[in-house]
């Protein structure tokens, strides 16, 4: 029964070339490596409609599976879902300047129902503050209605000329949260309360490590008092913005004339935050993860965390094979497990299966049935661990959250390979000279002018965050006294 | 303690007038009924946006329930979960005759993109047949990629000129399942295999029976072979169909020419069904079960199942009651709870809550907790039972499960009695005169013109669906010989 068994792949620590040549090199061209990874590992395409992409059934459970993380803690924390309107008229959209100054330029407009012009044009919702604060002015009057705690999972729109899958598409999927307070420091606190969600989301989940900023004048959200942002860094060593909550005051409650009688009966404007986070964190689990094979799926929210490869020779083997798989799928009931029985070598199935980075790979045949174990490989490393059969429940939930941690640790060890202190100009310079990527931590005066100033000068380094309402030194910049630290990067 | 306790509503056996006077009396206007509960309850509301409604927290965890139990389904029948683009170029639109000419004059059409005019103009889907028939066009190459069974849960805009909430607006939530199998066999037991889960989601969750028919020709999906629906019946005698299972054939696979290579290596177009349900079924729960204090929660859905109201004066008691309330609400973990803790008299809560259709509610005060009691009321009927503290976990869980049978056995019941057997035109129009409503039982002749002339003469009663190709008589339209046996009825 052994004798003719063989393991394809035994002792071949890479995948097979047949299949991954598939890949562009990610050390040859990140950008193209990424989009193979996506188009290739099916999680999502490109599609006829200009901007806007098909999201496939592997990567949609991807994203169930981050919805429904993000989903339980946005209930944990008091917020109810709702649903606004795709279409918002224009005359409500146009009511608050620096919102519509920020978005007018990436709208989509409707302009016909059927066969008729309508009378007004409709925008495609590129968020939803001007229709939910136009719904809200109804509905707060006391301050018994408030605090109002919502959020919505929605498909919005951005018209844009370039299309990156899931880190820069016309429509994307997400959620955006939108709150109503009588104090300031409730909003404060709600605002700190949604990016700690976020970034448990990104690093607990997501294995993904972020840090906490605030984004400088230019880079906040079209309408806000300030913006906090979680940023990653990418393991090319670009930034990726990947979630931002944003303090609002009472910008919008001015614009839409939302007040409420408060305890001593007078007409208040509310407080407002708002708060998304979207489709484009898959971008960023990919970019941070990835390897040349593939993705490295972050356990607690893969689709698939165990495959097992059923090895066998004949049907003879095949009936034993499968009556043991059959056997232990049974007793992992508690994981996300996928049976490969398809016809295909073993090989092709390994190197399938690390394209689309499933944590852990069981493989099974007759050998080690003989044994009482199967073995198991591991995505980030491939390292083999032979296991007894009856041990696989425990030891695979094990494995997994150690690879939760693995992954982790190892995408905090990337950042610090690219992370440099910058004290001065050359400092700055020197950490992207020659189209070298850094994430540059030092201080800045505070002062938009030389914020743009080195973004023209450096090819693209922008300030992600301002971690810090301190400095330890002058400018890295300019030179002129700093006021804040911040971290730089290129960015998506 | 107890000398002092008072239990408003005690031995009243209908609401409080002064709250429910906000409601139209069903009896009076069913319409206007309904909208007032659908408001009032906080389900859904109008918005500025022509056609768009806004789905309030209490109406869209109840749509959550709905759909986690229909994904659920979905997902067991080996259904992948996908996301297609909002927006369909015209040109893609336009391939499938019959579905062009039955949806266009619905389309809401996107024409610029911020500045600029688009070369050619976008639809909103109004359903996505022809977007994934573009996109499946690459994807389908062999046997070895049938079946593909997918599905999508999204928004849809359908324009329309006149709204009711849920019913018909011109925006909706749905999913829209598409399958293609190399079969016709295959594409039947589909379509009837979705039809039933359909049938579940209606009767086992939602307490709403439906009988299960064909569409005539006249009322078939545009683009469909034939289209299975579920109808039920609403508690004004008025039907509603809720959910609709199309079978395409090879119509989408030709016009937009999906080919695989079958077992012989021949080029062939495969089959097409594709399947929806959408908020309107909220809709229908409404006014299946609803009743003159307002809504009544099918209980497996409802978002509250048991609401608990403490009663007290004083602090005194109040301190007692919480202690009691928290104890047993910890208690009650499998279920979904509401404590009404609000500043407010328990008559005003009981009929909020009833007004909102919560199944059961406990009350309970010093005088019950004395006696180690607290009194169940029921929704039905507010029937009102006394239950040890112990056994509250127990009973309520039980009682939530009879009030589901009891629900659908009183809309069986209402169903019955609308339904009359017709075997003659003098039956028929018996059946409809004076601005009646029925379930008409009886054979058809197949022929559209009866069909029509039948609508035209009776103020709008269709055929339903089509139960039976038998038939017991003549036509009931028409006298010449049955060919079918239908329901008629008039239909939201």
């Amino acid at each position: 029964m052994t004798a003719d068994e063989t393991r394809p792949g035994e002792g071949v620590e890479k995948p097979q070339p047949e299949y991954v040549e598939h890949i562009t090199k990610k050390s040859d061209d990140f950008s193209q490596w990424y989009t193979d990874v996506v188009r290739k590992a099916e999680l999502a395409d490109y599609t006829p409609v200009r901007g806007c992409m098909v999201i496939r059934p592997y990567g949609f459970a991807l994203w169930e599976n981050i919805r429904d993380a993000l989903d339980g803690m946005i209930k944990a924390t008091g917020h109810s879902n709702m649903y606004f309107p795709l279409l918002i008229p224009e005359s409500l959209f146009l009511k608050e300047a620096e919102h519509v100054e920020g978005f007018a330029p990436e709208v989509a407009w409707v302009t016909h129902g059927g066969d008729k012009k309508l009378e007004e044009r409709l925008a495609i919702r590129p968020t939803s503050e001007t229709i939910i604060g136009t719904l809200y002015k109804k509905w707060i009057r006391s301050h018994r209605d408030l605090p109002v705690l919502i959020n919505q999972w929605a498909n919005v729109m951005r018209w844009e000329m370039r299309t990156r899958l899931f880190l820069r598409t016309a429509e994307f999927l997400w959620q955006e949260g939108h709150t109503f307070h009588a104090t300031d420091q409730e909003t404060i606190e709600e605002v700190d309360k949604m990016l700690e969600c976020y970034r448990s989301l990104a690093e607990d989940w997501l294995a993904m490590p972020v840090f906490k900023g605030q984004k400088t004048e230019a880079e906040k959200f079209a309408g806000a008092n300030y913006t906090m942002s979680i940023e990653a860094l990418m393991s090319d060593g670009k930034a990726l913005q990947s979630g931002t909550s944003h303090h609002l005051g009472q910008n919008f409650t001015r614009a839409y004339d939302i007040t409420y009688a408060d305890k001593e009966n007078q007409r208040s404007y509310p407080y407002g935050t708002s708060w998304g986070l979207s489709t484009r964190v898959i971008g960023g689990l990919i970019m941070c993860h990835g390897d040349e094979a593939g993705l490295i799926m972050p356990p607690r929210v893969a689709p698939i965390q165990v495959v097992i490869i059923p090895i066998y020779r004949g049907d003879e083997q095949k009936a034993i094979v499968d009556a043991a798989v059959a056997q232990l799928k049974a007793g992992l009931g508690g994981l996300r497990v996928h049976v490969d029985d398809r016809d295909e070598k073993p090989g092709y199935k390994y190197n399938d299966w690390e394209l689309r980075g499933v944590p852990l790979r069981v493989e099974i045949g007759p050998r080690d049935i003989e044994a009482g174990q199967a073995v198991v490989v591991d995505r980030i490393d491939r390292e083999k661990t032979p296991v007894p059969i009856g041990e696989l429940p425990a030891r695979l939930t094990d494995m997994l959250e150690r690879f939760h941690v693995r992954l982790f640790d190892r995408a905090v060890a990337i950042r610090e390979s690219f992370t440099v202190e910058v004290e001065t100009r050359a400092d700055l310079d020197a950490a992207y000279s020659d189209g070298k990527q850094a994430l540059a931590h030092g201080s800045w005066c505070g002062d938009g002018e030389c914020e743009a100033e080195i973004q023209a000068t450096t090819h693209g380094v922008t300030i992600r965050g301002i971690v810090s309402n301190e400095a330890s030194g002058v400018c890295a910049g300019c030179g002129k006294p700093g006021k804040h630290t911040v971290y730089w990067a290129r960015a998506y």
